[in-house]
């Protein structure tokens, strides 16, 4: 588990953009729990120590040596922590802050949105009357996930650690049923009585436990879409679980992983379809946000402890 | 493990046909792996205690009421474990004596030529340069599996039992490497070695501790397709293994299962395919046939003790 003493906020020198470079101003920065990978070597490329983190970061340019940019112009880009830094510009996308706040692009109209629904749409393959099983339901990925499988047709279940994440589900997600799996005393059977005719679906953010009893509870020909593993995300020795393989041959399930930057081809396309389900009420999406650059590391600690909803960013004032 | 004190042959009188009916005589009875589903309740339908097993059989007609059979016609279906037996005609398919010897439409152009080559082709999606590793690699499926990797161009690399199975594997079925598994000091460092480039495929059907070594090994985008999972047929316990779903987001697996009898549309047009490389000598194939009915238990228990060479079937006399 990263530890806040992990982390240490350096001070440095102003960078100076030279020609054909821009000066970027971060201002909001995503965190997100696939960047512990980064960490321990599984998710390159990696971070090596005593060098800033990175992810993808929302950032004003504040002087510009770059034609192609304006001073003021906003872009979205893979950037290092870091109050300021410079560009040549290449891999910057410029963002419209006319469309919509211009956080929503790290969450609903970024790779959080982009992942919920490639990884639903192209593995998941929703079906109109199917039952759809979300963990880490309440999450950036998972309340996205959720509600474009409702507008699928589908009856979707979510899985939360606490009561309150229940109630939001519900409430604000349209999700049909959510489990709390930390007072559950048995979550196998609880989604067995909340799914009377199988889990066709399960949208995983989470492995471990969670997901034995999940797919303990597949149909035949269910899809998994693994998106994220978070309960292993800090194991330091290989966990041990009941064996998959057996299942899948009996039960005939696909089980697959994907890299979202393999659909970029994609984005513009799904982004606008987001952005028109955004507008019309279809999809509502959180946002939990915290201010100020030293709160990273806690940002970073609260996605392994669940204290966020929605989608985690830092602002940076 | 099943024993042969399980098993009991009976006398019965001999059955008749009535009108619209044939009487069949079996004469190749296919025995595979996927029966030990049918008697633990994991593959459905099954088989009900006191009652007779069943299996895919190339019969006889010795006795015709029905217009659409003559005396003399040989036809394949999944029919019960009996030397005769009636039928109404329904679910027989007729079966040309002259285009291959009968055997071969239980094996290499049967369920198991079609297994091995849909399963391989939709979920494995071999692409010339690949590296492909196949468990149960001397079994009916490997031995067809491991040839059509070689025809679409890539390197196959099998795991077997006994050292007579690598060397059966390189000399008659084209395979580039093998590896022992009961001799291997570390079955995942043979691999490694083996398959400097990683795995691309790994055609799963054996499960357990050897298919934990060779996902160890898999690339980026790796495909599973999971034909069986032999080791775990007769866990009475669940059994437990490293975790999966970590390594499927880690690398961005795909494994799948999958019911051949949902591609029946495809069959003719497959089985044609094998049938013009078992002609054109770019495939091959082995079939271990024991004789006499009485046989039938004996062989299907050495399919879990990895007697048989390709295909096991016990010819009725």
């Amino acid at each position: 588990m990263p530890l806040l003493s992990n982390f240490n906020i350096e001070v440095e020198l102003m960078p100076v953009s030279a020609q054909g470079e821009v000066l970027l101003k971060s201002v909001y920065v995503s965190v997100d729990p696939y960047l512990r990978g980064k960490m321990n070597g599984t998710h390159p490329p990696i971070f090596e120590l005593n060098e800033p983190a990175a992810s993808k970061i929302i950032a004003e340019v504040v002087e510009s040596n770059n034609e192609s940019f304006k001073k003021g112009d906003y872009v979205s880009a893979y950037l290092k922590w870091q109050e300021y830094q410079v560009s040549d510009g290449t891999a910057l996308q410029k963002i419209d802050s006319n469309t919509a706040p211009l956080s929503n692009y790290l969450g609903v109209l970024g790779i959080t949105g982009l992942s919920a629904y490639i990884a639903l749409m192209d593995i998941g393959k929703p079906k109109k009357g199917e039952t759809m099983v979300v963990s880490g339901a309440a999450g950036a990925v998972g309340t996205i996930a959720g509600q474009i499988g409702k507008i699928m047709g589908c009856k979707v279940v979510g899985i939360v650690g606490t009561d309150e994440k229940i109630a939001l589900l519900k409430t604000k997600f349209g999700y049909d049923e959510a489990i709390n799996y930390k007072t559950a005393p048995d979550i196998k059977a609880a989604i067995a009585e909340l799914c009377p005719e199988g889990v066709d679906i399960y949208f995983d953010n989470v492995g471990g436990t969670i997901s034995d009893s999940v797919i303990a509870n597949m149909n035949n020909y269910g899809r998994i879409p693994v998106c994220g593993t978070i309960s292993n995300y800090n194991d330091i020795e290989e966990q041990t679980g009941p064996r998959l393989l057996p299942i899948v041959v009996y039960k005939f399930l696909t089980i697959q992983g994907f890299l979202i930057g393999d659909h970029a081809a994609r984005f513009p396309g799904v982004t606008a379809q987001l952005a028109a389900w955004l507008k019309e009420g279809k999809i509502t999406h959180s946002e939990t946000i915290l201010e100020g650059f030293d709160k990273l590391p806690a940002a970073f600690i609260g996605l392994f402890e669940g204290t966020n909803e929605g989608k985690m960013i830092v602002k940076i004032n």
